[in-house]
């Protein structure tokens, strides 16, 4: 079916825009716009990197002397503030457009609402709320690490159909199928780092590396939690991937391990006095080293104790039509026990989307209120 | 949208009007039967229970002059023997129909396409496969007893994301949302008996009764599995419902229990030496009695114990997305554990739905070839 032509139908491609360039703006927002004069599209701009010019800035250029009275349409309220470029609210007066369409406002306090007001003031008609719900989806690591300076975390976990993410031996080749387990690299190619357990590595000796069907993808930060400074120098990630390895580890380790990290390249952060590491002032350590997404794709241990801590800012859940029993097979969340389902951790805003055979479950955790 | 008007739209109503009929018809397939001439619809038709007309028999009766030179839709091939009513296949001939459409063969080996042959051998025009896949679904619970003597058995089960069935304490109120719980009833409905374990009835004394949204339902028969005869006299499922309780257990049983239960109404069955019960040897015994489909809504043990034994047909698993944790908390199905992931259980046939918040992930258990 052909759309109707409507500000939705020039908002979604704003939004199209956008989605392709999400992981490749760091700590920034996504962001697309498109210029619409007389009824026809006069120009098109994307965010591409933190430093580069904004969406608006790349997409009045295209349009050049058609900007004039024309409609813009973008996905994030404009700048209005003086930054790493010019504030766009002042580029479109100045271009004369004549209506500006914006999917939502910008979470960042220092615009938050400026944007749209200073354009309503200078007599531009303004509309707010055009596909709000994809916009605001669309930047919620953003708006996490602009609110809170720490990272947006995204637990992704693959298990069957009873909960396992492994047999009692340790195998887990495939759990998946092929489709899923091509998402779960489109994940990676959107977060700023990956995160596992050092007992992920031990077991599996991962890259760690975003691997697309026939096109690159962006390669993650790779961070290992190892409160012991288990990890060998001779892990594939030092060879494999070219990306930056951090470790989080605790005041107790060796200081002979840690030079042998840094030496073969790694970061080596020490967090809190231990035993474990100590997760929360790792994400404002990472939030200060300005990564603002993390991918955790540990095991049920680091998992639960993400969860425990509430540190957990999305839950991705595949799962595959199988069974593989074993009372000590590995799951996906190790967590205490509760007593009534009341005091259970919940999902908001789920969404489900079948893929193949598997399926996947995304979600908001919400943490009782106990 | 409007549909087509095809062989499939009058196949999807004989169709439609089986599926009402599904869980009221014992043993016996659904059939539904759709009469067309001159492009109006002129007989409609259903097997309604077993011993009564059959689903062509109602539909040639509404016809009446009108079956002459019509086109008949019929889900199921027209019976060629003479069961507890005469063959449809020379009722059809007898009433000078011109064309049948069949959607799919009648498993039952008395029948199996000789339907199909007579009918094409007196000259009517007989096409087969519209809808097929819909039709075979439909009767699976048919064709497994028809074909074996043995009832269709469906698992059913409700987890949390982290496979847990209950909390450490035994709260399972409610892991679903309305919406699947409801759903949970009209399996019932559909099926001939409920099956439990012992320690779901002492835990939770259920009715197991079905219970729609304002209509009434079908009541199946209730099914404890009791190896040590614990079930009490007093259980609620002895006083709602009005539906026969059977229980399974071994010759180890106290005959003291065994009366006591017998003059509460059960059905006491005794199954093997023990010290578990012999669920083949049950199987074969609730075939005998004419039991054709079974719904267990059994914890992990029963559940693990009937996949292990091989003797489950299809498994419905709802997930809601919600975390509960605990080592100890029960899980869905308790299997021992495998080796390699080329050992797991797989589903076959999977259908995914959304239902809300919750997701049901249905299939047919594949066993690895060892």
């Amino acid at each position: 079916m052909d759309p109707v032509v409507n500000d939705e139908f020039y908002m979604s491609l704003a939004l199209d825009m956008a989605q392709r360039a999400l992981g490749q703006t760091g700590i920034n927002p996504v962001v697309g716009c498109v210029i619409v004069k007389n009824g026809a599209l006069v120009g098109l701009g994307t965010h591409l990197q933190r430093g580069g010019g904004h969406a608006e800035v790349h997409a009045v250029t295209m349009a050049g002397s058609n900007a004039e009275g024309s409609t813009v349409y973008v996905t994030l309220e404009p700048c209005s503030h003086y930054g790493k470029t010019p504030p766009c609210c002042e580029l479109l007066i100045g271009a004369n457009v004549k209506r500006v369409v914006v999917a939502c406002e910008d979470p960042n306090p220092q615009v938050a609402g400026k944007g749209i007001e200073r354009l309503r003031q200078s007599g531009i008609d303004v509309e707010v709320g055009v596909l709000r719900d994809r916009a605001v989806r669309q930047n919620e690591m953003f708006a996490k690490y602009i609110t809170t300076g720490q990272p947006f975390v995204t637990i992704k976990t693959a298990s069957t159909l009873d909960g396992k993410i492994a047999s009692e031996t340790g195998d887990s080749k495939w759990i998946s199928n092929a489709e899923a387990r091509l998402q779960v690299h489109a994940l990676r190619h959107r977060h700023q780092a990956i995160m596992v357990g050092i007992g992920t590595v031990e077991a599996d000796d991962p890259s760690l590396t975003t691997r697309h069907d026939r096109v690159d993808g962006l390669q993650p930060i790779r961070i290992i939690v190892d409160s012991k400074l288990r990890l060998s120098p001779e892990a594939k990630m030092f060879r494999e991937g070219n990306a930056q390895v951090i470790v989080l580890t605790t005041e107790q380790a060796d200081p002979a391990r840690t030079k042998l990290l840094c030496d073969a390249g790694a970061t080596v952060l020490s967090l809190g006095s231990g035993p474990r590491v100590d997760m929360k002032a790792a994400m404002t350590e990472l939030g200060r080293m300005e990564i603002g997404s993390i991918l955790v794709e540990g095991g049920g241990t680091l998992n639960g104790s993400l969860l425990q801590a509430r540190l957990v800012d999305r839950i991705i859940l595949y799962i595959a039509p199988k069974l593989i029993g074993g009372k000590n097979a590995p799951g996906s969340f190790s967590l205490e026990g509760i007593r009534h389902m009341s005091e259970a951790i919940t999902l908001g805003s789920v969404m489900i989307e079948q893929i193949g055979d598997n399926v996947s479950i995304s979600g908001i955790p919400v943490w009782p209120s106990s």
